[in-house]
């Protein structure tokens, strides 16, 4: 088994997972290349596996009620992590004290702490104050990078000749992240080369190693720094596939997400995914989401690309009604549809490998 | 007539004026509430009139050829400003040694020096001592703000319930906040109360009061700082109409821009700044402009919103030309189409008041 970047990781996600709060730890649980998750800390769901809470598929990852219990359970397994990752976005942004201590006994322990917070840690001086004691780390990865460390646009991209893929959504928190890594992971199995190109905090703590953060980028960076990292990979790795991970959505309220990645990823097709029985915008009440045809056609008057396939969250819905609004979708749309979650990628990938020239 | 908030200034524009890259100093030359401008510096254009250099019309701002020049002159005239401003956007991005020697000999008399590049003055030791030992200040206006000062979108722009307009355009650079201002002082001299909400480093340079720089803004924050600017406007000044200048254009082949304006400051119409005889987008050399049929699409699919005007930028056109050109726009749009700077806004201005309810 590939060795993972940071090695093994605790992931700090107390009072929310399997809520919308803990996304970032849910991707960490699913699959991260820069960790080896050896335990996920909130007291609700303790004792149980972290997959199966999730998805209903165990994958030995023991979820532990506090730090503590998870180190002693840990040490005893000679699985002791040197990385406590936060998993979670609080409410309203702040962690709260309980975070904070354990951060402090990670701290003591000499393990690094990397988090994904807009509140940084780095800010707190004393935790860092106890990071340079005990000769560890704290990484914030939402932290707005230095102007001199980023790109502009240069052109570059119509260098990139192999497959560009762009998994965009219908609105923010439902599963572009994970459908993209599900499409690199799918493609890799059928035997390709093949990148993902992370836009979030997530997709980088999953080790994605082409990526950026969109959201704390200077705006002015944002096309640039999409660029290069798409560009990087294709130099880098020669892939055959290159998958970008959508942020937001094209026709969200408030943040309109996706239109830096169509110009300067400047994907081939676009796979849009889609929550059928999502009624409003994540975060939005009162605010209806727009229609599925509305959002494709916004998505191709914006772009000139096509949407090639709609990809499911399921979200709200009994086992046997996935393949039934899968069919419905592409009833309405002329588009296949998938539930990669649940049923795997490989009818997507036989549909995208076709367009690998 | 109303004191500038800054007082006289220089604009230093040194091989760049009635150049696209002088686009900072003609926005100050036409107009500026944060200075008296009283002198441009560009050698190419000496003894001339900026105004007359520019659109034909006579201002009074001369243009002279060096800053000791300027300098001896406005001292005669009891003019000496208190700012240096750079007015230019030099190719590439650094600022070439002549002009640096200009800010310094600035700085040596203790004038500010106000800057909008992004090469940061203040990243440079020599010109941060001189300042210092002058008693003067540097200001770079596109530096990013600290995350502590931003905000995020909050939803109050439902609240603001004058009338709302955005100034988009289907290019950069062609006019859009010229158009602003011209609508805002249009409608200021029509008896109503007005306000500007400039998203870019010129405006503010120009004095909108309620403004952000989107260009340097960590992306996560654009949405809730148009919000904020917006919200703030209508709740100190109580305006009849709120005119939000826009950036960019919804599909430039790297940057698209104008779609948090949409979003996040919520216009009730949208007036589409169009450079008919221009091919191709500004800076993308074979990427020909989307239709203007396109981009009022585009506008309107995303947003929901009506474009209810087009405003014409006649550069390449003959003056015979501009008014037929409207004609044509009329008829292929159904959209009134005017020049706004070359005949007053007093038309566009009558046709907007009626949406005032």
């Amino acid at each position: 088994m590939k060795e993972s970047i940071d090695g093994k990781a605790l992931v700090y996600c107390e009072g929310a997972f399997n809520t919308p709060n803990g996304k970032t730890a849910h991707g960490l649980t699913r699959f991260t290349e820069r960790y080896e998750v050896v335990g996920v800390l909130d007291a609700k769901y303790e004792g149980k596996d972290a997959g199966e809470v999730l998805d209903g598929k165990p994958n030995g990852i023991p979820i532990f009620k506090d730090f503590d219990t998870a180190v002693e359970a840990l040490s005893q397994k000679k699985e002791l992590p040197k990385y406590l990752v936060i998993g979670l976005a609080p409410d309203g942004g702040r962690l709260p004290m309980v975070a904070k201590d354990t951060i402090k006994k990670a701290l003591k322990m000499g393990w690094n702490v990397d988090s994904g917070l807009h509140d940084f840690l780095t800010n707190d001086p004393v935790l860092t104050q106890l990071a340079a004691e005990n000769n560890c780390r704290i990484r914030d990865v939402r932290k707005t990078p230095d102007r001199d460390q980023l790109h502009f646009f240069t052109g570059d991209i119509e260098k990139v000749d192999c497959l560009k893929l762009a998994v965009l959504g219908t609105d923010s928190a439902l599963g572009k992240r994970t459908t993209a890594w599900l499409l690199v992971h799918g493609f890799r199995n059928a035997g390709l080369k093949a990148e993902m190109i992370g836009t979030g905090q997530t997709a980088w703590m999953q080790g994605a190693k082409y990526s950026m953060v969109m959201d704390s980028c200077i705006n002015d960076f944002v096309s640039g720094e999409i660029e290069h990292a798409v560009v990087s990979a294709y130099r880098n790795e020669n892939p055959d596939v290159i998958v970008i991970e959508g942020q937001g959505s094209l026709m969200n309220p408030a943040y309109p997400g996706g239109f830096e990645i169509l110009a300067a990823g400047r994907p081939d097709y676009v796979v849009l995914q889609h929550a059928p029985k999502r009624l409003e915008y994540d975060g939005f009440p009162g605010y209806r989401l727009h229609s599925l045809a509305e959002q494709i056609n916004a998505i191709e008057t914006i772009s000139g690309k096509k949407v090639i396939a709609i990809t499911v969250n399921h979200e709200n819905m009994e086992e046997d009604e996935i393949l039934e609004t899968c069919k419905q979708i592409t009833l309405e749309t002329k588009l296949p549809a998938f539930d990669v979650l649940k049923y795997g990628a490989e009818g997507l990938i036989d549909l995208l490998k076709e367009k690998i020239e």
